[in-house]
C-alpha cells in the first residue's frame, strides 16, 4: 500500500498515528537495549525479592505482543504456547524453557511483523474496531479501535520495563 | 470554552484526544488507588533493595506532573521546590519532607488543574507546540506537540507505577 490510501483530508490523524507508533517504538528500543545488556543469569533472577523474574516478564511481553497480531487482524500468533506459561499463569521459578535466546528471537520476529504491517495501515484502518470488541460495542465506544491497542500496550510495556530495569 | 471551538471538520481528532486523555486518566486512577491503599510506612520503604523509595517516586511523579502546567502553557508550577528534591537529585533516605500527606494533596491539586484545562483545549490547541520546543524545531518536528506530552508522561507514569506496585 502507498500513501494514496491514507486519509489526506486529515493530516492530524497521520501525525497522531506517527506519535503513537513513535512511543511504541521507543519502548521497544528500550526493552531491546535492556535485554541486550543483561546477562542471562540476571534475566533469570527476580526483579525484586518474591517478585516476577526478568525471564517471566520478558516472556509476558513477548506473549502480549504476539497476541496483538490477531487482535489487530494481522494474522495468527507466532507462539500461542506462550500464553499458558507467561500470561494465564503466574511466574514459576521451575520454568526455564523456552530459553532466553528463543524469547529474544520470538520478540524480534513479532515486533518486526507488527512494524511491517503498521507501515501499511491507513488511518481508517487504525480507527477501525479491534478484534476483542463487538461491532455493537464499537458503535457505542469508537475509541476501542486498533490505535488504542497500541496506546495501551505501550503503557503496559513501560510498566513492566520499570520493573525489569531493577535487574541492572 | 465550548464545543464550538473544537474542530468539527475533524471528528477523528476529538476521538484520539479522548483516547490519550483516557489513558492518562487511567494511570492517574491507578496511582490514586495505590497511594490510597499503602500505609505511610510502606511508602517510605524502598520499592526493592537499594532502589527508590515509594515516597521518592510519588514526589517524582508529582513534580513531573506539576512541570506539565508550564510545559502546556497553562500557568506556573504549584510547587517548583519539588524539582530539586525529586527530579534533579537521586533518592536520599534522609529526606522525609514534604510529608506524604502533603504530596498527596499536591498531587490532587495538580491533576485537578490539568483535567480542568484539558476539557477546555481544542484539537488545534493540542496539536500546537509545547513550551520545551522552539518554533523552528516544531516546524520540522510537528509531533512535538502538547498531546505528545500527555502520551509520554502517561508512559513515564506507568513505568514508575510498575515499581511502586512492589510496595503492596
Amino acid at each position: 500500500m502507498d500513501q494514496v490510501q491514507h486519509n489526506h483530508a486529515n493530516p492530524q490523524a497521520d501525525l497522531f498515528i506517527k506519535m503513537v507508533i513513535q512511543a511504541w517504538d521507543t519502548q521497544n528500543d528500550r526493552l531491546d537495549k535492556l535485554i541486550g545488556q543483561l546477562p542471562e543469569e540476571r534475566l533469570y533472577a527476580q526483579t525484586a525479592p518474591g517478585k516476577n523474574r526478568g525471564y517471566y516478564l520478558l516472556g509476558h511481553l513477548v506473549a502480549i505482543s504476539d497476541a496483538m497480531i490477531p487482535l489487530l487482524g494481522l494474522g495468527e500468533k507466532f507462539h500461542p504456547e506462550l500464553e499458558a506459561i507467561f500470561v494465564s499463569k503466574p511466574d514459576n521459578t521451575n520454568i526455564i524453557s523456552p530459553s532466553i535466546d528463543d524469547l529474544k528471537k520470538y520478540w524480534k520476529e513479532i515486533i518486526s511483523k507488527l512494524s511491517h504491517h503498521f507501515k501499511l495501515m491507513s488511518s481508517d484502518d487504525w480507527f477501525s474496531r479491534h478484534n476483542a470488541v463487538s461491532p455493537e460495542d464499537f458503535a457505542r465506544e469508537p475509541f476501542r479501535n486498533k490505535l488504542n491497542i497500541i496506546i495501551n500496550r505501550t503503557n503496559h510495556q513501560s510498566y513492566h520495563l520499570g520493573q525489569m530495569i531493577y535487574l541492572k
